[in-house]
């Protein structure tokens, strides 16, 4: 290891629920690496995530040739894998983070590249300031990448724009399907759609419906608690003005006592309940309490992975967190987050700002009440100038025979530095 | 009434589920129509379907400008309402083929396009030839469109390619997201599409996996009997090579004594079970059997509306049988549905066949066996062969504000000349 000297590797890696632009971020990353040459030697990704620096296993992106890496920029998915793998505290397990600092010392790497929601953020708060305490020189930046939205500071975050395009688009296109067949068929269709605590992506489904797509939409957010009476009057009243009705229903639907309208009883890596059933549950109640025929959509992966469907505002944004983070840590800047600051609604207008982890890690940000209609069901002009711009412009990826035709890497793995195994 | 006129009016009706492109035939017949002024007046549009032409409920497509009209190719759903609604047997309900008969007459309609499925088809024969024994001069053209591609003669169904493209595109971006994710979560994508009881686009979701998309697919078809020990190998089997597996079941599953592996009691207007449930239960066995972490999909209407990726062979496809359906018709062909019929693989080569409706009726199209791989879970290269040309090419709809401009239609009324009423 050449302590000191003033090229160093970096290290990135994906974390947590991948997105349709999170290799747009990863791109940005490698390919503004290799623009300073000066500083950065090789960027190193981490295979599956964190657990690959933990377990040594790294990946040398220096034998990906330029043209791979640009193909990253279309591809959905995690390119290196991502994984759902929360670092314990400090207090109670110094190991992990030490085990990080050794193989970051053995493979001499300089700066941390952490892309992820905000449990990443966390982690790589406490990376950053444990490096620090052990005097081992690291910048640690943390890339914003969650479809959840739901990111401290930063106006929006990597990922989300997509989602919202491809579950604004959705339904609106359901929405011209069912007015086809409600004369005679279908006159409710409920779609589910993700978002664990905050209604963000239920938010978005409400932009199927605008002053030229007058269709007949209910929204059920997490945040407000279903109540089932008014519900089911207002899709009664929607289906005797329209003859049918679309009804957004959130992953994270919850009784007024609180509970998850349907829970799986399982729990994932973080300790999150799973959850699903909602839309299903939601589309049963409408027949059996309104006898009417209904059809349901569940999303699921298809929502966060539509690269075909990508929005170009998040495509920009992507590239942006990525380069700008490169560039602070260039810059001597650690414990930093590139974040998205909007300066203006219409035009839109943003730019990249450094915000310190501090004020990113352990905090949630959930969706205004302001861009909640006062019925509970609907969303406000005020959400839709906050979400109009995160959709815009089609980044379409390039298609061979019909199909999108999406970048593999080789992945070869950088030689082993260390005897001992470590386990996850 | 004019009988006799060299100039006589046209109907035109949508029927059952409609697609991504159905819109698309209904502009080529009314823009045909258009340039057919000599022989034809004005085209009437069945409100929601049939059924506008029994309750003499018409749509004056006159009073819509040609930019309208051509909104429609970029437009899913059905512009004028479609319906789930069988016309009885001639022998034991003339009255509703002798009303259809009375409202022709009564709007001069010489001319009568059908857009749907086999059971349209049917219909469409039985008017043509009930017509002709009442002594009215009618000319029935039968356009095809199903998203099941069941059609008899033609090589395909417009609608069908759009869900094609649609699925395998989703099935790759999720398997992307899955091998990201393998780690330490979900192992296994389970993604449910439609097709009641031919595995057209279970077939269709093969695409996902080719030579430079190495993707662990398993499909599960409606004409193959659901073996769940051999299904599960399977699955182990593509986890320890992959690490993850992705499963495309059809709505149709069923089990080795023939029954639906889900049935949920409703049957629609047709007569048919209403289906679902399929994905959710090899989901769920995947988990109680293998112990994997699962997500699984369920399509519904998405798949039949997604015009923001509709194939462009689908919609020339679309686009030709609505122009040459009313070519036949001005011509004097009656009794008659435009084909499409393949001359070539590779380049993909078709034309328009006229086929007479005897051969089209009451006939459904199975998938091959050959298209089926030995072991009955994947798609032999006759398949690809068969499919790859109806994915091809990007259609995209025009967007707005980064969400797809959709044509909503005036749909005016025709003053109604008939004082009788007629319950549906």
């Amino acid at each position: 290891m050449a302590r000191g000297s003033a090229k160093r590797n970096a290290f990135y890696a994906q974390s947590g629920g991948v997105t349709a632009v999170i290799n747009v971020t990863a791109a940005a990353v490698i390919e503004t690496a290799r623009a300073h040459k000066d500083k950065i030697g090789k960027v190193y990704a981490g295979r599956d995530g964190i657990i690959g620096a933990l377990t040594e296993d790294l990946i040398d992106t220096s034998r990906e040739s330029a043209r791979a890496i640009a193909g990253l920029k279309t591809t959905p998915g995690g390119a290196f894998g991502s994984c759902r793998y929360k670092l314990k505290g400090v207090e109670e397990n110094r190991a992990q983070y030490e085990r990080l600092i050794e193989v970051f010392h053995a493979h001499d790497i300089g700066y941390f590249f952490y892309n992820g929601g905000g449990d990443s953020a966390d982690t790589c708060l406490k990376v950053s300031q444990l490096s620090e305490a052990m005097g081992y020189p690291l910048l640690a930046v943390h890339l914003p990448k969650t479809v959840d939205n739901d990111l401290a500071v930063t106006d929006c975050c990597p990922g989300f724009g997509s989602v919202a395009k491809y579950v604004a688009t959705s339904m609106r296109e359901a929405a011209y399907d069912v007015a086809s067949m409600a004369r005679t068929s279908t006159r409710v269709f409920v779609f589910e759609v993700m978002g664990r605590h905050a209604g963000w992506i239920t938010a978005a489904v409400g932009l199927a419906a605008d002053e030229d797509n007058d269709l007949p939409l209910v929204l059920l957010f997490p945040e407000v608690a279903f109540d089932e009476a008014k519900f089911l009057t207002r899709v009664e009243s929607l289906i005797r003005s329209h003859g049918y009705c679309c009804v957004g229903v959130s992953e994270g639907l919850r009784t007024a006592e609180g509970k998850f309208l349907s829970e799986s009883g399982l729990r994932d890596a973080f300790g999150h309940a799973q959850l699903g059933g909602a839309g299903e549950l939601i589309a049963k109640l409408v027949r059996q309490k309104l006898g009417q025929k209904y059809h349901w959509a569940l999303a699921d992966y298809l929502q966060r992975s539509a690269r075909h469907l990508a929005s170009q505002t998040d495509y920009d944004h992507a590239l942006a967190v990525g380069k700008a983070g490169v560039e602070m840590a260039v810059a001597g800047k650690g414990g930093v987050m590139p974040a998205i600051l909007r300066t203006s609604d219409k035009p839109y207008r943003w730019k990249i700002g450094s915000v310190p982890l501090t004020e990113v890690a352990n905090r949630e940000k959930m969706l205004p009440t302001g861009y909640i209609s006062a019925d509970g069901m609907g969303i406000t002009a005020a959400a839709r100038a906050y979400l109009l711009p995160l959709v815009r412009g089609e980044a379409y990826p390039p298609y061979r025979d019909g199909l999108p035709r999406y970048q593999r890497l080789k992945n070869p793995p950088v030689a082993k530095k260390i005897g001992t195994t470590f386990k996850v």
